[in-house]
């Protein structure tokens, strides 16, 4: 049996655990990872070519232009960017990717004209179950003033609103439940009809 | 969250592991199951309205002609159907339901134009991962005549090539794998955006 690669992104707002289920799933040999690059300066030990690709704003942009990025996004004045040809050479390879990227990027994914990513493309929102749940998580966890907090947490129910753009919502639970969550999705993936070649000859 | 409720089914030819795969689902709580009719005559300690509707050809036949089955087949001078009206009732719940059927029965399903029906529909084809294993299969089973092995082997053959109409395809393995597969399907069918009504306000 052959099959496509699957191209997952998941996102998720301040709150939702998408910090801790990325880490859990990079522990997993499930997926390749692609380098990404960035304007912004090397920190100490990270390396070329593996945590980042660095570049200096002027060719980033002008990658932009050249349709070099499946997405990108400016944050507190740099560039981060997801090469396009990467992924879809690991595709082509049956390898599966996992992309972590707020609802402005999985956006830019979803338009992509590009027709062998869109086959590949499966969305997956991880939000907290209710706002309840949500401000008891970024109270928990903050020592931060009140404005800050009801920043945040207008922030965050603003990209849960974001939800229905996606294929799947994983509503939040503990670690080990949304990591499971997370696994059921990406096992049924792979037995999507669409992507299988089989020969019973 | 509520969500609406999913109507999986599941195919699969003689040595696909499918009789073992349902007996498997049925001892867990996930799915209701539909009571079908039949114009066969009730064995010892069968009851009426649990095992089967039992009738006879003649209301059978009027049945088929009303609409009344969401799938029927003619098996051996019988008719077996499933009522589409239970089916439908039991989605709106948003209960979840398994059918059991071979591909023509399974053709019929995807053919009905009920939108709610279409809206529902998950389909599973479960099939021995290559033709040497199935082979392999149907001789460990029987204690058939080599004319009744290669007359199951050549219909089994025939049914396999069916795999491209369903949404998913489950190369069996054991009937632990074959069970953690489908469950897999059916928890990441449940976190479809689709089928949710979520409101974060």
């Amino acid at each position: 049996m052959q099959r496509s690669g699957i191209l997952f992104i998941i996102s998720g707002a301040s709150g939702s655990g998408k910090t801790t289920l990325c880490a859990n799933l990079r522990k997993n040999p499930d997926f390749f990872y692609s380098v990404s690059c960035t304007t912004r300066a090397p920190r100490r030990g990270e390396v070329e070519g593996k945590d980042y690709f660095f570049v200096d704003h002027d060719v980033f942009r002008r990658q932009i232009k050249e349709g070099y990025f499946l997405e990108y996004a400016e944050v507190h004045g740099n560039y981060y960017g997801t090469p396009l040809q990467p992924v879809k050479d690991a595709l082509v390879k049956g390898l599966d990717l996992l992309l972590d990227i707020d609802v402005q990027g999985a956006q830019q994914v979803r338009n992509n004209p590009d027709p062998q990513i869109q086959r590949a493309l499966v969305e997956i929102f991880l939000t907290p179950p209710n706002l309840a749940e949500l401000e008891k998580r970024l109270r928990r966890r903050a020592t931060d003033d009140e404005a800050t907090i009801q920043r945040r947490l207008a922030a965050a129910r603003q990209e849960m609103s974001f939800w229905r753009n996606y294929d799947y919502v994983i509503l939040s639970s503990t670690a080990e439940e949304d990591f499971q969550r997370f696994r059921s999705i990406m096992l049924a993936e792979r037995f999507r009809t669409s992507r299988l070649q089989l020969d019973f000859e």
